[in-house]
């Protein structure tokens, strides 16, 4: 490998997410990177986001570090502390295992895209603290769960 | 963790290669974001350029994917198949194992930077390949050798 040829890199959008979940990231794709690059250990993704587009529900991953530069436009990081404005070339990390979930959100006029690095653990759980959701992944095989493990969305005779 | 301070990021310069190769990288510095940051699994590193300088001599990892982007100037990677010019929000990926040492060279008047990012492997081979030189890294401490192993610089009463 080399240089990457990223107008043909796989491009993603849609989302992992269940219903009603799903439509919170409606205005968001990403290109590729690292998987048009072959690499295996981490992924590398430039997400783009929409005007009003958010980058994910509010997570934070157990086995998995995460860094984030911003490259183009302007995007708001929420954490625990509240919202911070990053601009282009502006970074952020989120070590695995801190349990302080972040998410990113475009709320101007423009585009915005920042690059996004993550570790390919091979088992991984993924909290969203706003919502009574989790994920594990294994080998990419993604099952989402309330927080207390229950299974979501509720099977019936679920009484929640 | 959350956005990075990056003024107050340590920063590096020198390098740990054995004289005489040592000079081969002057004008190269490095601003350690992923430290920063406090992720471990993985370096994230903003390098700059000076004009004039080499961002390392060429190399390829055995154990360790790595990753490019460029944000400022331009750069010349140097692959077995030649030379290309890379510009700001150009990518370059090389996979863990893959024998094409690369390097970057800034060969303008200007300062030139680029994000790399590779895997923290708890072993780790880098091979040189246009130099009589290996290096392997256990727990981040360095051992130069020629590439047949024998050690470097030599030692008394080596014939080479």
């Amino acid at each position: 490998m080399g240089v990457i040829d990223i107008d043909a890199a796989p491009r993603k959008t849609g989302s992992i997410y269940p219903a009603p979940y799903d439509a919170l990231v409606a205005g968001r794709s990403s290109i590729r990177l690292g998987e048009a690059g072959r690499l295996t250990q981490f992924g590398v993704n430039m997400v783009i986001l929409e005007p009003g587009a958010k980058s994910s529900m509010r997570h934070w991953h157990m086995h998995e570090d995460e860094f984030v530069m911003v490259t183009e436009g302007e995007v708001t990081l929420v954490q625990d502390a509240g919202p911070v404005v990053m601009r282009p070339g502006a970074c952020a990390a989120f070590p695995a295992g801190v349990a302080d979930g972040h998410h990113f959100i475009n709320h101007t006029k423009d585009e915005a895209r920042f690059l996004v690095v993550g570790t390919k653990a091979p088992r991984e759980v993924a909290t969203y603290p706003d919502d009574d959701l989790r994920v594990e992944l294994v080998e990419g095989a993604a099952t989402f769960t309330r927080h207390d493990g229950s299974p979501y969305p509720p099977v019936d005779g679920d009484e929640r």
